[in-house]
C-alpha cells in the first residue's frame, strides 16, 4: 500500500479520491461542485478524446460548437426536457451590467439550441441525415458532487444527429452504442453489459435511452455512456420538418448520444489498486518511464547516455519518461510512477548494461523481468499489447464472478448488500416492482438486455407476474 | 463574383458576413452575439488548434481545465482586473432552483480562478515553473457583435505561467508572442508586426502587454493574439508565494497569453476574394477537390476508377474529397468549391485520360494548368507548398504597399481615412496624444515595435515633443 492511499478494503470511497490525488489527476475547486482537472488527468481526457474523435469520425460524424446559453424558454418546449433537467439548472439572470429579458440558462445538454438551429438548417430530405457531435462543457447543479463521476460542470461530448425515418435513427442510436462499447472494451479494458433503459431511468425528452454499464471493484454499476433514440420529439417541439422525395412534409427524427469525463472515474474503478492508478496502456499519456539506477554518481552520465541509445527512434512511436532526477531514489521514483498508473517501468544499472540487459516491471501485476536490450522497442510494445488485454481479461473475469442470475427477492435483498455485484433477475414490467428494488437494495435496473441470450420466460422475482427477460439490477454510481 | 457575395469594393463588412455564409462557416444563434460554428468553420478552428496545441507542448506547455464558473469575489481581488472585466459579464445568480449566497460569473478570462488554484499548488521553488494552458469557452457581455470577430462567447486558448523571476516570466511572454508569429506567418500565411501595447489597450491586470498585428484587406488592423506579463499581480491578489533556494518567501511572477476563434476571421479578411473563402492549405480541412468531368453517363464509371487508381494511397498522407454527385454540373461545383476555400481543384475527363493528364486550377489565382498524371502527389504536395508561400508573400506585399511613415498630422488625418492603412509615427508617449489617433481618425496605436529598426529620434506628430521611436497607429477591427 502506498503511503497516503487508503486501501480499498477499508474504505472504498476514501481510496477513489486518494487515488486521484496520489496521481495529481484532479482536485476540488472554491466553486461548489466544480473541479479543476489537473495536467495529469487532463492528458488522459485528451486521449479518450483523441480516440472517440477518431471513431465519430469514422463513421461519418462531423464536430461543430453550439452557443453555451440557451433561453429558457427552449427548454420549456420539450415538456419531459424541462421537467427532468429543471432542478438542475444553472441560471444567468444579468449580462453587461443589466437585467436580462429572459433568463438564460447555461447548457444542461444541448438538444434545444442545436434543434433551434436544425429547423433553420433542414428543408428537404437531402439536407439529411445530419450527423454532428460537439466537444463541451455542461453544467447540472448537482448537490452530491465526487470528483469525476459527479460534478456540477463536467467535460462531455455530445451528438445531435437528424434523420429522415425512425429506422435510420435508431439504427444510428445503435450504431453510437456500438462505438461506445468497443472503445470501453478495446480502450479502457472495461467490459461493459449494453440495453436499454427503463422509462424511469431513460433521458428526459427519449423515446429510448441504450447505455453502457460497467462493473467497479466495490461491484456496483456505473453508466458509461447513453445513446438517446429522441423519436419525433424535438422536431415537434421547435417545428422541424422536411419535404421528402414525394414532396410531403414530415417531421425529422433525431438522436442523441454522450459520454463525459466520468469515463475517467470508470477507468479508475475499473483498474487501480492499493498502490495508487492502473492504466490501461492504450490510454496511457506515458506508456514507459525509465529509471536509471546508479550505486555512485560517476555512474550516472553513462546510464543516460545508454538510455538515450536504448530508446533512439522510440520518441515518434511511443510516449516515455526518463526519470533521472538525482536528488531522489529509484525507490522513491517506483512509488510516483506506480501512483501515477504508468504501465511500464524499466530500470537500468551498471549491472543490467554489462549484461544488455533491463528489467521490465509491469504496473498492473507488479511482475518484474529480465529482458535483453535488443529489440527492446518491440518487447516493450508487445508487452503494452499484453498488458492492455490482461487487464481486460481481469476486468471481465471480475465482473463475470460478481454477476448472477437470482430469482428469489429474499436472497436478492441480502446478496446486494453483502457481497454485492450485479443479478440478472425477472420483472414484470411495472414501475411497482421497479421500485421495490430501490426500497429494499437501494439498487436500480440498470438495463433492459437487446441480446436474446436473456429472453427467457420466468416469474417476477418481486410479484411474481410472468416476465419475459431478466434484466440487470445493481447499485449504481 | 459568384452569386450570393457582396463585392469586397461595395460593401467590405457585408462581403465579409457573405464570405462566411457562402463557405457555411458559422452563423447567428437565437441567443443574443453568440454563434454557432458550423461543421465547415469548426473544422479550420480544430486545424488551428491541432498545430498551437502541438507548439505549444513543444514548448514544455501542458493542458488542464479550470471551472467556467467564477465566484464575483475572485475578480474582485484584483482592481484593474475588475475594472476591465466587470462591464462584460454574464452572472449566474441562481443554481438548482435556488439563489446563489455569492453571485458566480462566467469566465471572461481565467487569471482569478487558476491564481486561486495556484496558491495551493506552489509552495516551494521546486514546483515553479508552471506552464499550463487550457482550451475553453469564454463570455464577454459584447454589445456590438460579429461572427468570429467578436462575439458574446468565443472559444479560445488561455495560458497561464508561474515563475520564480521576473526574468523568466517575461522570457515566457515573449516566447509566446514568438509561438503566435510563427503560426501567423507560417500558417495563417498572414504577416504580423509584434509589439507591446500601451497603458491605454493593456490587458486589465498586466504590466505590459505583447500583441501580433495584422493587416487586412480594407487595410484596418486586427489584433491576432496577445502575450502578458502579469509581474506580481495576481501572485500579490492571491497570496501566491513561494520559497526560494535560501529559505526566503518571495511572490510568483505570472503570465497569461490567449489567440481565439477570431483568427478565423483574420485568415477570412487576409486571403478571400469576392468568389468566397480563400484557405492556406497548411489549415485548410480539405486540401484538395476532384471534379470528374464528363459528357455523357456512361463514363462516369471510368472516371471514378481512374480517380480512385489516381488517389491509391493519398488518405494517410492529404485530405481530398471527390465530387463525383450526378445531380450537379461541373460549373455549379467549381463555383461551391470555390466559396469554399478548398486550395486545389483536380479536373478530370475523358480526354484527360487519354492523355495520362489532369487539369489544376488553383483557388488562390484561379490559375488553371495541365499536368501529367504521373506522380500527381508530389506534383500536388508541392503546389500547396507554393500555394502558402505565394499567399504569405501576396499579405506581406500588400500590406508593405500600405504601410507608411508619416510625420504630419494632417496628412495622416487624411490618409487614415483614404486609403487607410498602417502609419508608422513619432510619438511622444502622453496619452493626450495617444487619443487624438481615436479623436482624429478612429484609429489607435496598435504597438509600439520591438526590434531596433523603428527606434529613432523624432518629434511626437502631434505635439511636436521629443520621440524615441515610431509607434504603428491604424483603424482596427
Amino acid at each position: 500500500m502506498a503511503k497516503g492511499i487508503t486501501k480499498r478494503s477499508e474504505d472504498y470511497a476514501k481510496w477513489y479520491l486518494d487515488v486521484i490525488a496520489a496521481a495529481d489527476l484532479a482536485e476540488h475547486s472554491a466553486v461548489r461542485g466544480s473541479m479543476v482537472i489537473k495536467p495529469t488527468g487532463y492528458a488522459l481526457w485528451e486521449n479518450i478524446q483523441r480516440e472517440l474523435d477518431r471513431m465519430f469520425k469514422e463513421t461519418g460524424h462531423e464536430n461543430a460548437y453550439f452557443p453555451l446559453l440557451i433561453p429558457e424558454s427552449f427548454l420549456k418546449k420539450e415538456a419531459e426536457h424541462i421537467e427532468g433537467f429543471a432542478p438542475e439548472l444553472a441560471v444567468v439572470t444579468h449580462g453587461g451590467g443589466k437585467r436580462l429579458e429572459e433568463p438564460l440558462v447555461i447548457r444542461p445538454t444541448s438538444e434545444t439550441i442545436i434543434w433551434s438551429s436544425y429547423a433553420k438548417w433542414i428543408q428537404s430530405y437531402r439536407d439529411l441525415p445530419i450527423l454532428i457531435n460537439q466537444w463541451a462543457n455542461v453544467v447540472r447543479w448537482e448537490m452530491r458532487t465526487r470528483l469525476f463521476l459527479r460534478t456540477a460542470e463536467f467535460l462531455w461530448q455530445e451528438g445531435h444527429t437528424a434523420h429522415a425515418t425512425e429506422e435510420e435513427a435508431v439504427e444510428e442510436t445503435l450504431r453510437i452504442l456500438n462505438v461506445y462499447r468497443t472503445f470501453a472494451e478495446e480502450f479502457l479494458a472495461a467490459p461493459v453489459f449494453t440495453g436499454i433503459k427503463t422509462a424511469a431511468q431513460r433521458f428526459a425528452g427519449a423515446i429510448d435511452t441504450y447505455c453502457i454499464e460497467a462493473m467497479m471493484q466495490d461491484r456496483k454499476a456505473l453508466q458509461g455512456g447513453t445513446s438517446h433514440y429522441l423519436g419525433l420529439n424535438f422536431a415537434k417541439a421547435f417545428d422541424v420538418t422536411f419535404q421528402d422525395e414525394k414532396g410531403e412534409t414530415k417531421y425529422v427524427y433525431a438522436t442523441s448520444w454522450g459520454v463525459s469525463t466520468r469515463l475517467i472515474g470508470l477507468l479508475i474503478m475499473t483498474h487501480s489498486d492499493d498502490k495508487g492508478l492502473v492504466i490501461p496502456p492504450r490510454l496511457a499519456p506515458t506508456k514507459v518511464v525509465f529509471i536509471p539506477i546508479w550505486q555512485d554518481d560517476s555512474q550516472i552520465a553513462m546510464i543516460r547516455a545508454k538510455v538515450a541509445d536504448i530508446t533512439d527512434g522510440w520518441k515518434e512511436r511511443l510516449t516515455f519518461k526518463v526519470d533521472d532526477r538525482e536528488q531522489y531514489r529509484p525507490g522513491y521514483k517506483f512509488n510516483e510512477w506506480e501512483k501515477k498508473g504508468v504501465p511500464i517501468r524499466i530500470e537500468i544499472g551498471p549491472k543490467d548494461i554489462e549484461n544488455n540487459q533491463v528489467v521490465l516491471a509491469r504496473r498492473d501485476t507488479g511482475e518484474k523481468m529480465s529482458v535483453s536490450q535488443d529489440n527492446l522497442f518491440e518487447r516493450v510494445d508487445k508487452l503494452l499489447a499484453t498488458i492492455q488485454q490482461d487487464m481486460y481479461n481481469r476486468a471481465l473475469e471480475f465482473r463475470d464472478a460478481n454477476t448472477h442470475d437470482e430469482d428469489d427477492f429474499a436472497a436478492f435483498a441480502k446478496r446486494i448488500d453483502d457481497p454485492g455485484g450485479f443479478f440478472w433477475v425477472h420483472w414484470c414490467g411495472s414501475p411497482d416492482c421497479e421500485n421495490k428494488f430501490q426500497e429494499t437494495g437501494k439498487a436500480t435496473i440498470r438495463l433492459i438486455p437487446l441480446d436474446e441470450s436473456r429472453k427467457q420466460e420466468g416469474a417476477c422475482i418481486v410479484c411474481g407476474k410472468p416476465s419475459h427477460t431478466r434484466v440487470l439490477v445493481a447499485k449504481s454510481y
